[in-house]
């Protein structure tokens, strides 16, 4: 039994008022939505942009069947901009694979964008290159446009990278954030939050018995792995920015479904779980930037945790949750003592320029 | 008869060598592509980015007939934000339909992510987003998917936009920088330099007896009747970053051919020659943002001036020079004297973050 009156809760939540931008409206969190559903979708909005999904699926004339593009762009300015397990290259190029990826996409096309700071080492951006080709060769995907501009020193931070991707979503595809039903099983590929914490030992001189590395990896092949297998897949997501909480408040408030976790069934890294008892961060809120959530029919759970832990980015998969009705847009978790608690929305920023 | 011997110019030109990235090599000149060649291409190149095209244009499995799909992506970092005749949004919208345009392709989709400084104010930002809808819908494409980071006060300056775009190249079309020949008539669409002074003159403080505006527009419909009128037009560009004289020299390098201007024949305003004087800047090297170059087989020239003529982006258009055989790779223009000179291709960097 929940511990909270969880129905006494409404959604959306209360909205604050801000004159500027604040390094929280790049959280993820509830800034984030503020931003774009006050600011943007205003002016912006449309149906491609209302639906929130991490891409946008589109028709186009003269494409055979119902085959349609999918298209996602994402700027990168993650500080440092080479880390354990990847670089800002590497990542911006798995971010956008990825973001087609889960949209049940086979990711083909990418721009790369370029805003250099003044003094940016050529060396450094030389590395970042070869870094990207090696991503984009394993992802399958091809970078066939670019641009490059320079800004001067203190109007920049060494390097942002902006990667636009398109991708094709097969015929019968129809992954969407707004598909959950309840009885649905909620599934992650693995350990949540090695990206951030890799980041932030860094950042923070953190040191472990081994090098905690970024989790950053693509998930495309994974991805067509389980929709090759004929599962009930609703959704999927990755837990980037904002990290599993995020991603899984988006999916609840765009189905108008409730979420409940367990935290046992969560697969943490145990250096990732000291981090953050140490930082004082909820290893909910932390970003991975190789993992995938799925939301699988409750039949199908059983055997796409099996697809998922015979893939080499799933091994550490697990069922660690599931969609209910009886509490629309809001996420709970049960701890290891069975008791109920609301996970809220990330409100400020616990880790800002992550990805 | 030329004044110096260029035959004797090879090219390409000599190179430098930097340890670091400098304004310069965001200037559309020489060390941009030096840039290009040097650190991306090696690691990144492809026949796609190779082609050194303002878009990519794919071919799609499941595409009927030779339709290609159409792929660009730009930075911008304009300094100021808002200036007369545009803002960062607009010319952002702007900026990508026109590279799409410029290849033939009907613009359709449009990506954004946003680089938002810490501080920048809401209603800016507003501002802007209002205004790239109006482009938005002038242009007729549709902003599809966002993305939003925010960095830290001081590493990076109010906002940086990148759009990426998405258009359809009807089947036959074959624009290309690769496909001018000796013989063709350059065109351009209007007067040249507007948008560069017009940035300036408010980073100066410069005045003119009316407000200069910028020529930031969308150039599709323009394109769109002139590819209507059934001309054998060899190649577009839009003569931005680095003005006309990057824009024709990427043309003469990339079609092995020389291109000669007649300067009386360049349309240009009043204010903006005077401000060039006064500033020591060289109108062929300052961006245009709404303006078409169009490389026209001879026999056609005239009546696609006469077309150019008759849209309202193009009241000003003129035949402005041709291609020729004698001195591959270089640009020359000859002055109302009579004198040809060479135009050497933009070696510095004479006027940053002008988009």
């Amino acid at each position: 039994m929940p511990d909270v009156d969880l129905q006494a809760l409404t959604c959306p939540a209360p909205r604050t008022e801000h004159a500027q931008v604040l390094l929280g409206h790049g959280s993820g969190g509830r800034m984030t939505a503020d931003l774009i559903r006050r600011t943007f979708l205003p002016h912006l909005g449309n149906e491609f942009l209302a639906a929130l999904e991490d891409q946008a699926t589109l028709r186009l004339d003269g494409f055979s069947g119902s085959q349609r593009l999918a298209f996602t762009t994402d700027s990168f300015v993650v500080r440092p901009i080479f880390f354990p397990g990847g670089d800002i290259g590497r990542l911006a190029v798995h971010g956008t694979v990825n973001d087609l990826a889960v949209g049940g996409a086979r990711p083909l096309f990418l721009a790369a964008a370029f805003i250099l700071e003044e003094g940016l080492r050529l060396a450094d951006l030389e590395r970042i290159a070869a870094s990207m080709r090696a991503a984009c060769d394993e992802a399958g995907v091809c970078l066939v446009t670019a641009d490059t501009k320079v800004v001067d020193r203190g109007k920049g931070d060494q390097i942002f990278i902006t990667t636009t991707g398109i991708g094709l979503v097969p015929e019968g595809c129809r992954l969407s954030i707004h598909a959950a039903r309840p009885g649905d099983r909620i599934l992650v590929s693995g350990t949540i939050g090695d990206h951030g914490i890799a980041i932030l030992s860094v950042r923070e001189g953190l040191e472990f018995e081994t090098v905690l590395e970024s989790d950053s990896a693509p998930l495309c092949g994974l991805v067509q792995t389980l929709l090759a297998a004929g599962l009930a897949i609703r959704a999927m997501r990755d837990p980037t920015r904002g990290g599993l909480s995020s991603a899984l408040h988006e999916l609840a408030e765009a189905s108008r479904v409730g979420v409940k976790l367990s935290e046992p069934a969560i697969p943490l890294r145990s250096e990732v779980r000291a981090a953050c008892e140490m930082l004082g961060l909820d290893p909910l809120y932390v970003a991975s930037e190789g993992r995938l959530i799925a939301v699988v029919a409750q039949p199908d759970a059983e055997r796409a945790l099996t697809v998922m832990q015979s893939h080499p980015l799933g091994r550490n998969a697990a069922i660690i949750g599931e969609v209910v009705d009886q509490h629309p847009c809001l996420v709970t978790i049960r701890s290891p003592l069975s008791t109920e608690r609301i996970v809220p929305m990330l409100a400020g920023e616990q880790l800002p320029r992550i990805c």
